[in-house]
Order: C-alpha cells, then structure tokens, then sequence
C-alpha cells in the first residue's frame, strides 16, 4: 500500500471525518491537516472545531472563508444560467463541491501536501465533485477516500473506532439524516425518506417555516437587478453573500424554498431528498421574472439550453472544464441586458412577481393592446402566416 | 375582391364573431355557416348560442361537442411531452385551437363551403394556430380574417355597426379584459394587466380561489397513471376530461394553478396574461413526480428536450405536422413505463406531490442507502471517478 | 474467487480469445461454450472456427448467422436516425456490439450458463458495450473480462501461455494493427497510427481502393428509398443485408468512404481510427438526398437532434434502454415520408447525389422560380420580414 | 405613397439595381445614393461601377471595400462555432449580408438618407437578411423592396424600361442561372437546376475544377491554428482575407469546395443550388481536424450545439442580435484551445487531414495503446461500466 507524508483532508468536525484523521495517520503513516471550509454552514458547526481537529490528531487546521468566494463565483454565476437540476433541484451542494476543492488545493499547496483526503461516501455524488475537482486541478496528487477503503460500515464502529484510540467525539450514537448545508441550502436525506411512499416528517425540515406555520400577512419586497446579479433588496445595496442571507431570513419565514424529491445520482442510482432554499428560491424567481421582460422567443429558449447544460455540467462535477467556461461566457453575455426592478410577493410557501419593469423591456403595451401603432401592422400578419405554414400548405397540396 | 359562395365561422357568440356573420355577407356576399366548439368552455356561453348565431344572420349554427376529443387527443398526449411553454404557460389556448380547426374543417367539408372564417385579432398567436391548421388540413379554402380587414377598432363601432342592421347583442360597451376560457384554462388579458408593472387585481382571477382564500386545511388525492394517463382519481376511474373537470373543481378550491407571465408571442410581441389552469396543474405535478421514480438520467434529460420542442410546436400553432408526429411517437415511447400511484396534497395554492410508487421505479432503498449491498459495491465507485474524469486529468498533466 | 460452472465467451478465433478459453477453464474450474457471431466479418474470419474452439478447449461452439439481423433490426433504423459519431464515424463497431451480445446471452440462456465473458480491452469502448448489454438483458450473469484480469500483456505471453498447454495457434507474434471487421465496415488502428502526427501508410487501407486507385470513369447508380430504407439498386430489390454487400463492392471498387479520425472514447481518452465503410458512406449519402426534398426546416433540425442523441447512444452502448426505443419511435415516423429515387455518382472517393425526386417532395418548381404564382405572393414577404424582425426592432427603438 | 428624400441603394451594377435607380426616384421622388459593397466579389464587378451608377441616375455613388472586415469579422467568428447550415451548406451569401447591411446603414447615416433599398427577390432569403438588419441597426429609416412592390416580373421588362429611359445598360436578354459571388463563395440557381432530377451540367460550375479536370498529383499544404484561427500557410502568416484568397486558389485548382443541395429557405419553400466553396472547404477541414485532438466528448458535442444554433442564425438573418452575441461568446471560449498544425492533403475534390498536432492535444499514444500506464489503470474499467449501466441493471432487475 501507497504511503504518503502529509495528507490534507476536508474536514468537518462530525463522526465521520473524525475517525478519518487517526485512520489516515494508521493507515497511511503519514501527518494529517485538517481544512475546514466556511460557506456558510452556520456557526454551530465551526465553533471549536480547530480544536476539535487536533484533538483528533491533526497537525494543523485551516479554517478559511469561502463565504463571498462561493456566492459571488459560484452561485451568482450559476443564477445567471437559469440551471436548475431535473427541473426541481437548485444545486445547493453540487456547487459548494468546487469551491471547496479548489481551496483544499490552495493548503495543500501551501503545506506541501502529497495527498488528498475526504469523506464523502462511495454512493454518492460528492465523491465525484471532489475528486473531478482534484483531477483538474492536482493531477499530480493522490487522492484517498477512506469510505472507500476501511471495512467500517456504521455509527456504532466508528464511535468504537474513536473511543479505542481516546479520541473524544460529541457525535451520538443514532442519527436519522444525513444533512447538508451552506449559505445557498440544507439538504436532508435517509430516515423515513429512504422510502417514496412517506410523507417527509416534520423533523426532516431545520431551516425553514412550513406554509403552514409561516405568516398569515403576505409581505412584499423589492429586487433591484443589474447585468443578471440581483444587487439591491428594497433599495439596499448588498454583496452577493449578504443579499443570500437576507432572502434566506425572509425565505425561511414565509416558508419559501422547500422541495422533496427523488433524483438520479451520477453513479446511476437514484436517491430521494428534501432540500430546503428560501433565499435563492427568491432569486430564482426575480432573475426568471426579468427574463420574461428582456429575452425574445429565441433568446429565451436558448438560455435554456444553456441552463440545462450547466445544470448538468455543476451536479456532474465538472466546474473545472472548458466546457463550463463557455457556457458561463454564453450566460454572461445573455445577462448583460436583464437590469431592472421585480416586486415580489411572499406569503405562505409562495414567491411570486407581481410587479417588474426594465429599461431594456421588449413589451411594449402599444403594440401588444389591440388597437393600432406604427410599429405593428395588422395587415402584416398574413404575409408572416402564408409564409410561416408555407411548408404545411405545399404539402397538404402535394397530397390531393 | 374575392366574392365567396359558403363561409364557416368560428362563432362564439361574443360582440365581435356577431359582427362578422353580417359583416361576411356584406363583403362577400356569401352564405355564413356558424360553427361553435364546446371545449368546455361552460355552459353560459354556450346557451342560446345557436338562435343568437341565426339572428346574427348565419344560415346554420353547428356546434359540435369537442370536449373528449380535446382531453384525449390533445390535452393528454400533450401533457405525456411534459410541454410547457417558456417554462410557465400549460397551453391551454394553444392545445384548443387545432381541435376546434380540424372541426370547422369538417364542417366546411359537409356543407361544402369555399371559405374559413375567425375572429382572431391581427396581432397574436391564435390566428396563426387557425390558419396554419386550416393549410394544413384544407389548402384549398380561403381564409377570412375579418379584424385584419375591416376598419372597425372598438367595442363602440362594432355594437354600432350591429345597431344600424337591429342586430340583437347583449355585449356591454365596456370590457375590461380579454379572456379565453376551455376545459383545460381560463387566460385573462388587458385592463391594468397592459403594465407589467401593475399586479394583477381581484377582477382578473375568475376560477380559483387566491391562496388566501383557500381553505386553511390540506386536502389529500391519490391520482393512478397508467402509461403516462392519469387514469384513476382516489380509486375512481374517470376519461381524461371527466378527469380534468374533478380536478379543475379541487384546484380552483385550493386555489392553485395561477400564473402571472410577460410570454414571448410568436408574431414577435410580448404580451402579459394571467392564466388559472387549476386541474392541469394537479395533473403535470403527478406527471412529473412519477417521471422522478421511472426515468433515468438520460432519460429525463431527453424528454425535456421533447417537451421543449413540442411546447414551441404547440403555442406555434404546427400541430398538422410531421414534427408533431415524431414528437409524440417519442414521448408516447418514453410514458410507457410511467405507471403507478401518486399522493398529492393541496394546500393554499401548493400542489405537492408527497408520496409516490411504480412498480417501474428505479429506485431501490437498498441501493441507495448507505449500507452494502450485492448490487453497488463501493469500490467501483473509484474505476468510474477516474475514467469520468479522465480527460480533465489529462487536460491537466498537459498544462503543468 | 468466485467459480463459475459454465461460461458462454464470445470468441473470434483470434489469438485473445484462444487463450482466454483455456485460463477461464483455469481460473474459474468452470466449463466455456464458444459462440462465435457471424456478423459478416469475412468467411475467412469463421473458416473452421469451431474445430478451432474445441481444439482450444471449448465444449461446444455455437456460430449464429446474425447477418441480416444485424442489417435489418440495428443498421437500417440506425440509418434512420441519421447518426453520425463525432460528425464523422458511422458507427459501424458500435452497432455490432449489441446485436452480438443479445445472440449470446440467447445462448448462455439455451447451454444454462452462469458467466459471460469476451475478449475486449479494459481501454476501449467495447468492454462497456458488451456489458451494458449484458445488464439490460442479463443482470443475473456474471461478466468476466479476462484482460481486465489477468497480468498478460502482449502476444508473446499469449503465445507462450497457449504453448505451454499444446493449443495450436496460427496467430504470428507480431501484429502491427488492431482490427475490426463486420457487413458494415472495417476499423484500423494501432501501428503508426498511434501518432496522430503520421499520416496513415497504405498497409492500414484493406477493403477499398485509393480515390488514386479508383477507376477513372465515374458510374452511375440509382437508389430507390422506401419509408426511410434503401429497398432497390438500378430498380433491383434487395434485402437491408444484400443492398450493403452490393453496395459494398460498389464503393470500395470506387474508393468510398475512408475515413481517419481522432476520436473521444466513452472511457474518457481519445484514439485514432481509420475506418472503411463503402456501402455505408453510399446509403447515408442517398437518405441526406433525400431528406433534402422531403423534410422542412424544423423538421430537418428535429432530425439532427434525434441523429446526434442516437449516436451517442449507439456509441456509449446503451441500445437496450427506453431512450433507445423513443429515439427510433421518433426516427421511424420522421422517415414514414423518405420515399424515392436519388442517383448518385461514384467516382475516386467520392458519393454524390446527382438527381433526387420523390413523391413526397416538398420542393416545387414553380414556387421556387422568381415569377409569380398562385400559392406564393411577394408581397406576403413584407408581412413576414416585419414580424420576424419585430423583436429586433423594439429593441433598437428601446435603445435609442 | 410615402415619398422620400434620399435612399441608399444596395447597388451591384447588374440590371435590376440599375433598373431601381430610376424607379425609385420616378416613384418615390426621391435622389438615389449608390452603395456598392466590395466583399471579394471579383475586380469584373466592380470596374467602372462608379460611372455605371451616376449613368443611371444615381447622384452619388459610394464602394466601400469590406473584404478585410467580412473575412475578420464575420466569417473567421463563424468558422469558430463549426456553423454548417443543414449539414452542407457554407453560408456564403447569408454571413456576406450583415456586413454589407452594417455599410450601407453607415453611408444612409453620412448621407443623411431617410430610406433604404435593395434588390432582393420577394421570394428569397436576403430580403429578410438585409431587413432584419436593418431593423436592428436602424429601425427609423424606410426599406424600399422594389421587387415586392412593382409589376416589372422580367429581364424583358427591365430592359425595355431602361431603354425607355436611355439609360445604358450591358446586360443581355436571357441569362440562365442567378449567381451570388464574394471572398467565400460563389452560389448558382435557376436553369436546368429547378427540377432536381436534372444534374448540374458543366456551366453551373464558374470557379472549381471538376474532380475529373484536377490534377492527378496530390498536393499537400500544411496550416497553421491559434485560438480557432488560421493564422499560417506552409508556416507563411496570412490575414484571414489573405488566407480565404490563397486557399480559394488552391482549392478551386484541387476541385474542392462543390456542392449541389435543395436547402429549407426561411421563407418556408424549398430550392435548389449549386456552392463553390474551395477554400472554405479547406479551412473547416482543418478546424474539424484540430478539434479531434483538443476537445473532450462533451466539448465537442456542446461545439455542434453552437455551431447548429449559429448556422440557423445567420442563415436566418438574425446577426445582430444577443442570440449572436452570446454564441459568440460560447464559441469563442471553446476556441481558446485550438492551436496546433494540420496537414492537408488536397486531391481531386477532396480535403483531407492527414496530419495533425497541437500543444493542446488531449490525445495520449501512451494512454490509447493497449499497453499498462500510470494514469489509466485497467480494472478501473469495471467500476466504471457497473457505474455506467446501474439503471439498465436496476431496471431489468426490477422486470425479472
């Protein structure tokens, strides 16, 4: 088996990549940084974990902030392309995976680091994200993913794992879900979801009012949009970051953003889960709602083939490809025109424009009433028809 | 001008198709046949409809029963494409518009006339629909567009122009919005909608409950499909459009089924229309939630590609086409294994599908958890990251 | 190690597969039948091969005549389809892949086998081929991949291995190139070939002439299509498998298609081919000719998505899958009106149609001329232009 | 009528634009400004232009040379995106459209014209061009579409009507075929073309060889790629109009370039011509030929998504348009990596690569060869197709 000297793993603070710090020092012989990235998760999961990182065992712990970092190169940019995975799905985790990679790249280079470690499970997708991230970027180190490799298959042994070796663990012995979550999202899998057929139970959702429980007053806000990023919310400038966490407060409140589905992972399988995204919800809503002002018929359609290229090209894991430069090049030069105002409605689960309005708007309530303009001869019509159905005339008529 | 011997009119009873019936004769010198489609617009409309036509003036009044050949030839074949319109807009005055056009045809054919007739305005889509079905399907009929001809441009002139001929007319001098109204929708335009800017007031909404008058409790469906047709409604079997009709009274109740868009008309304008599409609504959610247990990846992704090309086909009016046989073949193959039951709940404008079964399922609980299995084994996982990612790796061993 | 009791391996009497009989019997304590596909590779190929198989140690060999099977039920609806790998690759190995691989899971259903196994490479596209094949129609079988196995790496240990256990083999030690051969085409690889930067030597070309030695007369032959399929040569019917051999002759006499190509394999590396595929280069040519008469716009651009989805799917071996079956639904009604005759002209490499008509034609003379005419009036063009362009004049207006 | 001031006729020196001189000024009252576009037409056309105009009664006449900025900036941008409308056709006439609208806006512009006009059939695809552009660029002033609005329908016709006027004019009587000539192509329809089951005799042909008359010596010339653009011949740097003219050269002595389609116009009927396209040909083949090497599987197919959406836009007179600028923008990216030399073998109508490197290659002997290597490690192949095929495997597991 490979040995290595000095081995950077993302870590996290939980069971599971806990138990990786000694496993990777037993296995491999090697000195373990820890790297813990900041998008978002909330302070609970970061207080005292370098603390927590060394007490494992690791030698250093790098805790770096990748907060603006994520919303302002990963997530605005993704906004811009309209993705959106099987329809339903808005990319919470997938888009955190390079961000993430990129910067354990970052220590690992500083720290002169041969390898690479993470705990992601050998079912999922972030093993892929992770390690699609580390190809491009690190060919030349090697990666290890010790749920992979150790025999270990449960809470139970790795708790045994740790307590063999003094390590203490706050972890407890039984957990329902497993969870997700950055400044865009949380996600919740397993428990009672594993199966189709449940209705998820109250305690799946942690973030977010149900419709139910939100307010009975609808409340209505302002987005102010320039070239495809959303910049102001009732007339407040905010940073990227900032604007997230403000939506994700009146999200959460109004019960906006949650969808329970079942998806199909890369790896082939398909796993159900319940996510949870007030804030961009909200911004979904208020960029589709611009669009609907600026872009004309084909535009429009194909800013959707690009949405649904990137979608694919960021849950697949591959941020780093030329392919992904090129589609955001085609998105950024599409948003260039969607600047303007959207006022939108919250209320119970709800998010709806109700209001919106751009210098670049193609309507025109001229031409669109039905009286006459000068633009738009109704005369014209027929010509565009006799030549629009020309091909199902010639045809019909070939076949007398 | 032309002179025409027998005119078939799309009549609805409104102000303007009563103006057409003398204004034909006038111009043409013809005979004027009128033909009304039921496509479940109501029975108000239709009442009286026959006498109202021959008082007009029309020879004949036809009206023929369309509402199963809507549900079951296009609402449903159209809803197994998944086709929505600019992501948005259920079609409902687009999917109508071929069935009536192939009726009137059909008429034309038995009373042997030489002319089609419609009160489609110059400036929007369905003129386009009628008289792209009309060259596909009788290439050898004239067209008449009367609002492309006349000079008439207001309510006033036409009630004046029936006045000077003691033509009866209940139609009030004002009208505030612009509606259409079938089986499948209720679209509203005009009145303050003309601004983007302005929300929608309580007048525009004619069907549904807003969320806020919608019952403060859930309610519980069960909906059974069969290949992609949702055949049974809590256990009940219904046809599509009895089927159609239970739900459109669910979700009118609940309030759900309300859309607000600019759309991208295909003459080239944008205009804005509220559509309520309450049953439709209910029907697409347990399409789609049955589509995330049934198809894989790949699948998915390329019914979306048949979706989008046939809602263009749809609003573009190019349903007599080859295009649209291909379409469907396509998407009558992929609804093939889209079998199984549904629970959806209502709830305050939300439609959530909250439980779903197939026995086509591809997800397996097994497999998807985190456990081993005979099937995953976790170290192949490894094989497919490093050949999925192969190129980036060597795009990246190139560069250095 | 699993052991097995009885293994179907698809056998070519090369030297790979005469020594994977013996190590399966080997490794695996198990019994190994022969089935050796007769997909049209040349009667030199089968000659003898069950004496072959046996003498290697099999106990029984099945050779199935897959010809017309092949022609009929893969390549003439893949011709359909219009797919074209990488703008280039007709595909020719890629479709013999599953029409193999069912003829042999037929037989390990008939001989009650455990195991499949074949000889493909752990680099190529082939082994995923196969095996994707095998899960959609077998996920019961084990597959064994002897070369993703085993540590033999070059003939000369094959060699010896065979020579070691006094199995006759005809093979020579040294092969400069890797081939493939069917009813459709050859492919060439390996040798210098393995630099992109030489041009091919005359040794890699086997079937066709030159364009250099190809006749210097040009000939002339008609094509008569019917729905999609070429059914008559110079009025002649022929069977889907006897209209690519004649065809075949025809065009390697006159030096048609050879092609030479780096192209991306499934398994994320590229490689270089040059493949011969006369009869196939003439068909594809005769159905483009067609399709130009018949197809509209839109109708032709569907078409193109369709081809590009299939080859990908043909390539990537996913044949037995539900997108297989919607993407040839939609292919075979797309070609319900590819009817006619189209004259090509063969001449020093190249296929060109010449002369094209058929009853579904939607080209007429008389609109496509300059003068005037009953179904087309210049003046309808103003109406079209100013509605097509409608969305770039409001934008210009707005921008001023 | 309107009446005008002053119009900018598109003005070639033929016998229609020599015929709309004194028509529009009869008919509109207008003066007539000249403009005259040189876009590598061809020094026949454009000799003693000037006189020929103020003879016809224009009062000024401008030549603008456009060549560099048609090669710069419309066709190299093109060649980028791989644009081939419906699989054969080059764009020669459709990219020359815009670059010529853009001018003669400009003159209309230092002129101070209120309208512009051009020679374009009603029944073609450059009237919708020129107009599309024109709406884009300059959506104030008149288009004037003679063709559409005179009954002139005749060569008769116009000559007598010049003669009328004593204006002089060389044209003949009878001229069998309409040509389009500029720096890429040359296209010929009409004569013995209209019906396509008539080949193309001898003098359709004005530029190329034959195949047959080429020469029996190949020859080969080596091009040189940065960045998607062909900058080098035989290591001789060249600007884009240099290289188009060296390789027109080339080309049409090696019979390259012809082909002979019936194409979708846009304006919904079928025709038939005739392309020469020598150097052209050249310059896609090498391009085609750098992308084997440097773009992965889904690169490249994202390339022929562009390039199909590209072919229809400028096909479709859509140039200036954010669509354009967006799949520039996409197209322009994914051609970053395209930098290497090809070798081209020309030969009796053919082009072929016949060798081809780039510092960009993803292409690696090392990798392709069957041999073991430190990047590809076999037996990850099984992981990867059990990954890959997991839903055929899932479903037909579920079937059994």
């Amino acid at each position: 088996m490979a040995q290595f000297k000095k081995v950077v793993l993302a870590y996290s603070g939980g069971l599971d990549t806990s138990a990786i710090i000694p496993w990777l020092k037993e296995t491999y012989g090697c000195e373990v940084v820890a790297f813990c990235a900041d998008v978002g998760q909330g302070e609970d999961d970061l207080k005292g974990i370098e603390e927590k990182a060394i007490a494992s065992g690791a030698s250093e712990c790098h805790v770096v902030d990748l907060k603006d970092e994520f919303a302002t190169n990963y997530i605005y940019p993704t906004l811009k392309t309209g993705a959106i995975y099987e329809g339903t799905y808005l990319l919470g985790t997938s888009m955190a995976r390079p961000v993430i990679a990129k910067a354990q790249v970052e220590v690992a280079r500083k720290v002169g680091a041969d390898a690479l470690a993470h705990g992601c499970t050998g079912k999922g997708n972030d093993q892929i994200r992770f390690e699609g991230c580390f190809a491009a970027l690190a060919p030349d180190l090697e990666v290890i993913a010790p749920w992979r490799e150790w025999s270990m298959r449960s809470r139970e042994e790795l708790l045994a794992y740790l307590s063999e070796r003094n390590i203490p663990c706050s972890a407890s012995l039984t957990k329902i879900y497993s969870r997700d979550a950055n400044a865009w999202h949380i996600s919740t899998e397993g428990g009672e979801l594993e199966d189709p057929w449940n209705e998820p139970s109250d305690q799946v959702w942690t973030w977010t009012n149900s419709p139910e429980q939100a307010p009975d007053e609808a409340q209505k806000i302002t987005l102010t949009l320039d070239k495809g990023e959303v910049v102001a919310l009732d007339g407040q400038s905010l940073s990227p970051y900032e604007m997230i966490a403000s939506l994700n407060e009146l999200g959460a409140t109004h019960g906006i953003g949650r969808v329970d589905i079942v998806e199909n992972r890369l790896v082939g399988m398909k796993s159900r889960g319940c996510y949870e995204t007030p804030g961009g919800t909200i911004l979904l809503a208020a960029l589709r709602a611009m669009e609907e002002l600026v872009y004309d018929k084909r535009t429009r359609d194909w800013r959707e083939t690009v949405g649904q290229q990137f979608a694919h090209l960021v849950y697949d894991g591959r941020w780093f490809t030329p392919l992904k430069d090129s589609l955001l090049a085609a998105a950024t030069s599409l948003a260039d025109d969607l600047s303007g105002d959207v006022v939108l409605k919250l209320y119970k689960g709800h998010v709806t424009a109700i209001q919106k309005r751009s210098p670049n708007s193609l309507y025109s309530e001229a031409f669109a009433t039905f009286g006459e303009d000068d633009v738009y001869n109704q005369k014209h019509a027929e010509g565009f028809i006799r030549l629009y159905s020309l091909s199902s005339r010639i045809k019909a008529m070939k076949q007398k």
